[in-house]
C-alpha cells in the first residue's frame, strides 16, 4: 500500500480541526491563538522499546513521552505531527492497531493529529512525534528559575518502569513473553510499557505555581541535577520523602529506582510560601504530589536518608546516545 | 559523547530566538504571531539518500525538502525541530559537518533551530525535520482550490535529480564515487544531492496569486494529478511547455523526467486574468516560471505534446512506502 493510502485509511480519521486539512496537504496550520509550546520525542525499536512490546502500548508511550514534556512546562497538549519510519516486516494489521491507539491516546489528552511523514525504515520501527501545547502561563515554565529555599515537588512515584523492565527480563518474564501457558505477567510490566502520567490538571498547577519544572523521564537523580544546573543552584533530595513504586527496602534499592528513568513524572520547584496553595490545587486536580527536597545555594545534587548523607551512585540516570541505555542493559 | 553534550556542542549554536532557550529544555516556544504553517519531512539513508552522499548535502536537502513544502503553501520558513536518529558507525566529525550545514541552510531561509530529539538508530541515519512558517496569506495555500480555466504554473525545471541519479549509477559515476583518479563528477549530480529551490520570494507570489499550490517533490505528473484530485477537477499539461533540466529529446525522455521526483519545485494554479501580474511578480522576485497547462472540467491528468494526446506512463512518480523508490531503482 502506498503512503497516501495508509494515511487516508488509518491516520486521516485521527485528524482534528480545520488546520489539518484531512492530512491531504504537505503542510498544516496550527490552531492555537496565544503562546505555543512545542516538543519532539523519538522512540526507536530496540533502543527505547522492545521489539515484542505490543504496538498499541508503543503508540501510547510515544504520545505520553511528549505529553509529559508539555505538562511539565505548564502547557496543555494541542496538535501533533507524526514521523513514522515503518519496517517492511510489520504488516498492515500493526499499522491499524498503532494508528487506533495513537489517536485514542492523543484524544485522551485533548490533542489531534495534523500532519507528519510516513517513510520506510527497513530495519526497525522509528517513531518521532512533535506535539504543540497551549502555554497556560505566558510562556513555557523552564528548568531554569529555581531559587535557593524553593521546595522540590514530585508527582506520582518513580521506579515502576525499572521494576517492569526487570520483570520482563527475569526468567518468568521471558516465559510470559514467549506465551508460556502457566506464566503470569510480571508485576509492574505496564509501568514500563505504559507509564501512568499525572493528570492533565498538573499543567495548570505548574503554570500557576512553579519557579522551575521538567519531566523526570531520564531518572530522578539525573533530572534533578539538570534542573539545579539550569537554575544555577544546588538541589538536595531526602530519599525517604520520595515515593518509590512498590516501596524501597533500602538505600541501594532507592538509588537504583531513582536513577533508572522512563517514569514520566513532573519535577518542579516553588517557594515554600506556596506549599499550602500547591497542596490544595493538587487535591482539586487529583494530582499526587510529594515534597522531596530543597533548592540550596551552591551547585550539584546532594542526597540524604533520614538526615544521613548518601553518596551519589556512579550513574544518575539514562544518558541518551550512550551505549548502556535501559534497553541494552543486561 | 552523551546526547546533551552533542546538543551543547553542535546544535545549541544553531538555536535562534528566546523560544529556543538555547536547546537546554525539553520544550520550545514558537515565536510567530499570526497564522502558523507547519510541515514535517523525513529522510532515511538508503531510502531517500545514498550512504555515500556527503553529509553536508544530506543536511541541506533535509532542510530544502521542508522549505519546499512551506514555499508552496505561501509561507516563509521560521523555526525548526530536528529528530536525529544517528548510527554508531558515523563519527563525531560527521555530526559536526551535519550540524554546520543544517544551521547554514536554515539561516539561508531565515529559519533557526528551536528543538528536537537526538536518538540512536543503530543501522542507518534517520532524519526528520519539522519546520514552521509564517503564512503570508491568512492561511496555507492548499492543493484544493484550483478551478477549471485556471492556468497551471511551474517554477524552475524538473528532471535534474533524475539525471543526477542516473549519473551516479552509471559506470563513470560509480568510479567517481569510489574516488577514481580520472573520474569526473557526473553531470547533474548536484541536482540530485542538493536540489535548487525557487527563491524565497515565491512564497509571497503564491500567497498573493495562487488558487491552489503544492511542491512537486514526488514527480510532476503524480503531483499534478494530486492537485487536480484535491481540487475536484481535471488537469491538462502540455509537455512542450515544461522546462526539463538539460532539455528532453523526445516524448519518452519527457515522460521519464516528469515522473521521477526529488525536484522540489512549486506547482500552482491561478486564474488566467492574473497571468501578467504573476509574470511581473516573478520577474521582481527572480522566480523562473513557466505556464505548463490548464485546469479543466472533469478529473484526472491529461498530457499532450504539440496538441497530440500522449498516453500516461505506467508510473506517474515516486510512491512513498512502496518498493521501487528512487533509491532502490536498478
Amino acid at each position: 500500500m502506498a503512503e497516501k493510502d495508509w494515511i487516508a485509511r488509518y491516520f486521516a480519521p485521527l485528524a482534528s480541526g480545520q488546520g489539518a486539512a484531512g492530512l491531504r496537504d504537505d503542510v498544516a496550520q496550527l490552531s492555537i491563538a496565544g503562546p505555543v509550546a512545542i516538543t519532539t520525542d523519538a522512540m526507536v525499536e530496540g533502543v527505547h522499546f522492545l521489539s515484542r512490546d505490543p504496538i498499541d502500548t508503543v503508540a501510547r508511550k510515544l504520545v505520553r513521552a511528549n505529553v509529559s514534556d508539555l505538562l511539565a512546562s505548564g502547557a496543555e497538549p494541542a496538535e501533533a505531527l507524526l514521523t513514522l519510519g515503518w519496517p517492511a516486516a510489520r504488516g498492515e494489521a500493526e499499522i491499524a492497531a498503532f494508528a487506533a491507539a495513537l489517536g485514542d491516546e492523543l484524544a485522551r489528552w485533548g490533542a489531534g493529529l495534523i500532519g507528519g511523514d510516513t517513510v520506510a525504515n527497513p530495519d526497525r520501527l522509528f517513531l518521532s512525534l512533535t506535539l504543540t501545547g497551549r502555554c497556560l502561563a505566558g510562556a513555557p515554565v523552564r528548568r531554569a528559575g529555581a531559587k535557593p529555599g524553593d521546595c522540590v515537588w514530585l508527582s506520582g512515584s518513580v521506579g515502576g518502569a525499572a521494576r517492569g523492565w526487570d520483570g520482563l527480563h527475569s526468567a518468568a518474564g521471558r516465559a510470559w513473553q514467549e506465551g508460556g501457558k502457566d506464566a503470569a505477567a510480571p508485576a509492574w510490566v505496564s509501568a514500563y510499557r505504559l507509564p501512568e502520567l499525572p493528570p492533565l490538571g498538573i499543567a495548570g498547577l505548574v503554570a500557576r505555581c512553579a519557579s522551575a519544572a521538567m519531566d523526570v523521564s531520564d531518572g530522578l537523580l539525573i533530572d534533578a541535577r539538570s534542573l539545579a544546573a539550569a537554575s544555577g543552584a544546588g538541589i538536595h533530595i531526602a530519599l525517604e520523602s520520595v515515593p518509590f513504586a512498590g516501596g524501597a527496602a533500602d538505600e541501594a534499592e532507592m538509588l537504583k529506582l531513582a536513577s533508572w528513568g522512563d517514569d514520566y513524572q513532573v519535577l518542579f520547584t516553588a517557594p515554600e510560601g506556596q506549599a499550602s496553595e500547591i497542596a490544595q490545587l493538587a487535591k482539586k486536580e487529583g494530582v499526587k504530589l510529594a515534597r522531596i527536597g530543597k533548592i540550596v545555594d551552591g551547585s550539584g545534587l546532594a542526597l540524604s536518608l533520614h538526615d544521613r548523607k548518601v553518596n551519589l551512585p556512579e550513574t544518575l540516570g539514562f544518558e541518551h546516545g550512550r551505549v548502556g541505555s535501559p534497553v541494552t542493559r543486561p
